[in-house]
């Protein structure tokens, strides 16, 4: 099935659905998508994970027009999310319903949505937080990347207490366009023990305030060209060169 | 203006409208943002281009209900393309929309959508080509990164021409999540002094036959890890990597 969240390459089941036994309403869109995506009956088995735990299989046991009935076969545990420690700036909701998605699909295991200087404090306050339905993007980015694992997720602190909460790292990197100190495939691991922290500003951009902090706080302002990037582009796009030259 | 393919950061022109004098007609999307997002009356003015040419100032001289008139001011010329070459298999049109805005804005030079032995051929007549609305993605992403110069756009082609057809450079890499020899980012410039191109297949990946050719043909493949990413995700990541770790 493919959805505006992609695709869902493995079915994703909360603990409490799979001790409860494992039964679908043919009202949930798994349901759906495992009779008519996957086209599954009676004794066929498909992927399926257990949210922050093991990978392995369902099997469908039954199908009645209320639902389907299913048993489970786990094998090991996923492995850790990367050590990645994501800071963005709060963003048009549906900005944020990629980022969400994205950054969760590639792997990083936090993501938190700060109040920027030049940012809209109002996005704290949007429904896609307040419905929950953030975490349907999330999901959607697990159940994508084919594995188990959930980033842990905030939003609405202020830039300085998520530069606090990130805590022990290794490197301490904020992307900024414009004073950029050096190109961020520049910084190279070397003997990385500790998570990486990525910041990356909201549309418009830091304030000198806001570059003074990061500087006085020991991080390192770097650019990825002069091109201008849409934030969720530049979120994937900086996520990816971390993942590769710091050799997640 | 904030579309699905992201912000108008510069109003582009195509040379003929500049030589016609430069003119907007009200129902041109073009006209609307200068008058109602950017909010110009007459005597302001705003950043502006010419396709393939100089970036510079557009001067609002007159506004009626029919439309704007303008003068231009140009500059310099806009710095070349990356030198990617990128090659992708024909995808769904929603995900050829994004790849077509999104390579662009990273800056990649050339784009051709290829028939794969595991993609759908019929993609090659979607009505995103036959309409010549795949070109209103391109112009967005050169927009959206503040510059002019349109990457070369093709599809349809098989793979072994598209192959074939990037000519001399100084990496060959195609993205293979299952046989990668080595991480994207593993692969670096050096001196490089000529273009490098990238394949990405089809969201159902490679088949043998395709590897054979890769290999026979001195392509290196390369992984991005375990993780199962959307073909527009891998795009945008492994056109960042490239970028930085080949020092574009």
């Amino acid at each position: 099935m493919l959805s505006e969240d992609g695709a869902m390459n493995i079915v994703l089941f909360e603990a409490c659905e799979v001790e409860a036994g494992g039964s679908l309403s043919m009202d949930d869109e798994r349901a759906n998508h495992v009779v008519k995506v996957l086209r599954r009956g009676v004794g066929d088995t498909f992927d399926a994970g257990m949210i922050d735990g093991p990978k392995g299989k369902a099997r469908v046991l039954g199908i009645s027009d209320e639902g389907i009935e299913l048993g489970f076969e786990w094998g090991v545990e996923e492995p850790e999310l990367l050590a990645i420690d994501l800071i963005v700036g709060l963003s048009r909701p549906q900005t944020m319903r990629k980022i969400l998605n994205e950054a969760t699909t590639l792997g990083v295991r936090s993501i938190r949505f700060v109040v920027t200087d030049r940012g809209e404090p109002s996005y704290a306050g949007s429904k896609l937080w307040s419905t929950g339905e953030w975490r349907r993007h999330v999901v959607a980015g697990v159940a994508q990347a084919f594995t188990t694992r959930m980033p842990e997720v905030s939003w609405g602190m202020s830039l300085e207490e998520a530069m606090e909460a990130v805590g022990d790292v290794s490197e301490r990197l904020c992307l900024d366009n414009y004073e950029g100190l050096m190109r961020l495939g520049e910084v190279r691991g070397g003997a990385r023990t500790l998570p990486v922290a990525l910041t990356i500003g909201s549309e418009r951009g830091w304030t000198c305030r806001e570059r003074d902090l990061f500087r006085a706080r020991g991080w390192t302002l770097v650019g990825m060209g002069e091109r201008v990037l849409r934030t969720e582009t530049a979120v994937v796009a900086a996520v990816s060169v971390v993942r590769e030259a710091l050799e997640f």
